[in-house]
C-alpha cells in the first residue's frame, strides 16, 4: 500500500528546496507533474539534476491553459475531467506504489495539485511537503523585506477585476500580485490608480536562470508567466 | 573578506530547510542568533543536529520582549540599541569571515533579520536564503489549501486594533493571523464580529516537537508564542 506525496519545489533554484523533497525525489520510483503540453513543465526542470534515472514519469498535460476564458463553463469542464482522470489514475497507483507529484513553490499555496487533493479524500493516503512559495524567492530577489511590524500584507491575483486591485492595493500595506501575463496592464493602471505604482517592482523567474528585478515603472508591457509584483510594506522599524 | 549570510530555516522541523541552508550551515565557522534571555532559541534548536562542532555561537539575546509595550520609547530605544550594536559587530566580523545568521522561516517576511540588514547595508556584503514561511508549515498542517483560484490572501498580526482585524477578517477569502499570545481573546471576538470564527483554524508549534491544530472555537484561552490562526480560502475549483 503506496501513498500520493505532493512536493513544494520551491521557486525555481533546485537549492531552495527542502532537504526532504530532496531526499524523497532521490529515491522516487513515480513521478508525476503538471505542464502545458509541448513544454518540458517548470517543476519538471527544477529536479532535473536530482530525478534518480529510471523513475517513471507521468506528466499531466492541462487540456486547455490560456486559450479559453476561466469564466466559460467549458473550460470547467475540461479541466474537471482532467482532475478526475488523473486523480483516479493516482488512486489506482497509489493502492501499490508511492508516487510523488512535483509542486512549483508551495503545494497548498494557489497550487494544482490541490484539485487532486480533494479529490484523493479517502482514495489514497496523502502527504504534502510545504515548499518555500514564489513569492518568497521573488521578494528575497528585491533585496528588501516585505513586511515589518504590524504591516498587512495582501495576496492578490491580476486575474481580478480592475476596481478591485484598486481597493485592494490602496488598503494594504504590503502588496504582492501574482498570475501576471496579459493582465500586467490592468495591474498597471490599478497600481497607478491607487498610488502605488512607483513603489512598485516586478520580479520576473525570481531564483530561475533569467531572473529579472526592475522597478514596474521600468518595465516592458509583457511579462512571462513567472512574475510576481511586490508592493514592499514601510512599517515599525526600531 | 567575508559576508554575512541570513538563512532562512523554515518552520520548524530540520528537514524543512532549503538544501542551500543545510549546505551552508554544515560548514559554517561562525552562526548568530536571536533568542529571548535565558531560552536556547528556536531558530539555535532548529539546527542542533546540523551545525558543526567547534562552530562559535553568538546568541543576540533581545534587551526587551514584551516586558516594555512596543509603543513605547523606551521599548524602541532598547531595541535600536541593541540592533545597532550586533550590526557593528557583524560588519567587524565580516571584515574578515563569512559569518551566518539564522532566521525562523522566511527572513524578509517579518524577521529580525530585517532590521540588522537595514544597518548593514553597503557595511558588509550581505546575502539573504529564503525559507518556507511558519504560515506554510501550518496550513499544510491543517491538510487544507489555504488559496484557490483567484481568492486573496490577507496576513494580518495579531497585535492590530480590534476594529482592524474584524475589517480584515470580513474584506479577505483567506486569511493568517501570526503574533498570537496574549492578543487571541481580542483576535476571536474579532473573528466573531467578522462572521468567521467557525471557519478558523489554530496551529500550534507547527511542523515541530508538540503541533497542534484545533478549531479554534475547541482550543484554549492562551497559545504559545508559535501559533498561527488560519482562515481557508472556498475559491473557484474545477
Ligand atoms: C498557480 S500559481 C502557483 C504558486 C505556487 N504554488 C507558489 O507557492 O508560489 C502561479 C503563479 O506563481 C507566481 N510564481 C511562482 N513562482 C514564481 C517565480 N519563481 N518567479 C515569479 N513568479 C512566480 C507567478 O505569478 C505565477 O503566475
Ligand atoms: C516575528 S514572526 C516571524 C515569522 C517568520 N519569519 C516566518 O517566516 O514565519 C513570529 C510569528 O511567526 C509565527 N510562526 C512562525 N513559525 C511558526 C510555526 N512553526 N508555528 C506557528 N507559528 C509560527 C507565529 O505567529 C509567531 O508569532
Amino acid at each position: 500500500m503506496g501513498k500520493v506525496i505532493c512536493l513544494g519545489l520551491g521557486p525555481g533554484d533546485p537549492e531552495l528546496m527542502s532537504v526532504r523533497a530532496d531526499r524523497l525525489l532521490r529515491s522516487a520510483r513515480h513521478v508525476a507533474y503538471f505542464r502545458k503540453a509541448g513544454h518540458i513543465g517548470q517543476a519538471r526542470q527544477i529536479v532535473s539534476g536530482i530525478l534518480p534515472e529510471g523513475a517513471a514519469e507521468y506528466p499531466m498535460e492541462y487540456p486547455v491553459t490560456t486559450e479559453i476564458h476561466f469564466a466559460d463553463p467549458e473550460y470547467n469542464r475540461l479541466l474537471a475531467e482532467f482532475y478526475e482522470d488523473w486523480a483516479n489514475w493516482l488512486a489506482e497507483l497509489a493502492q501499490r506504489e508511492d508516487v510523488v507529484v512535483l509542486c512549483e513553490g508551495d503545494p497548498f499555496f494557489y497550487g494544482s495539485f490541490m484539485h487532486l487533493h480533494s479529490r484523493l479524500q479517502g482514495r489514497a493516503e496523502l502527504e504534502v511537503v510545504p515548499g518555500i512559495t514564489g513569492m518568497s524567492g521573488c521578494w528575497t530577489a528585491t533585496g528588501s523585506p516585505i513586511t515589518w511590524g504590524d504591516d498587512v500584507l495582501t495576496v492578490a491575483m491580476a486575474t481580478l477585476p480592475e476596481e478591485e486591485l484598486v481597493r485592494r492595493a490602496r488598503e494594504t500595506d504590503a502588496l504582492v500580485v501574482m498570475k501576471i501575463g496579459r493582465n500586467l496592464p490592468k495591474l498597471r493602471r490599478a497600481l497607478a490608480a491607487a498610488g502605488r505604482i512607483d513603489a512598485a517592482w516586478i520580479v520576473e523567474r525570481g531564483t530561475m536562470n533569467g531572473q529579472r528585478v526592475q522597478r514596474l515603472s521600468e518595465a516592458e508591457e509583457v511579462a512571462p508567466y513567472f512574475s510576481i509584483v511586490v508592493v514592499h510594506g514601510q512599517g515599525r522599524r526600531p
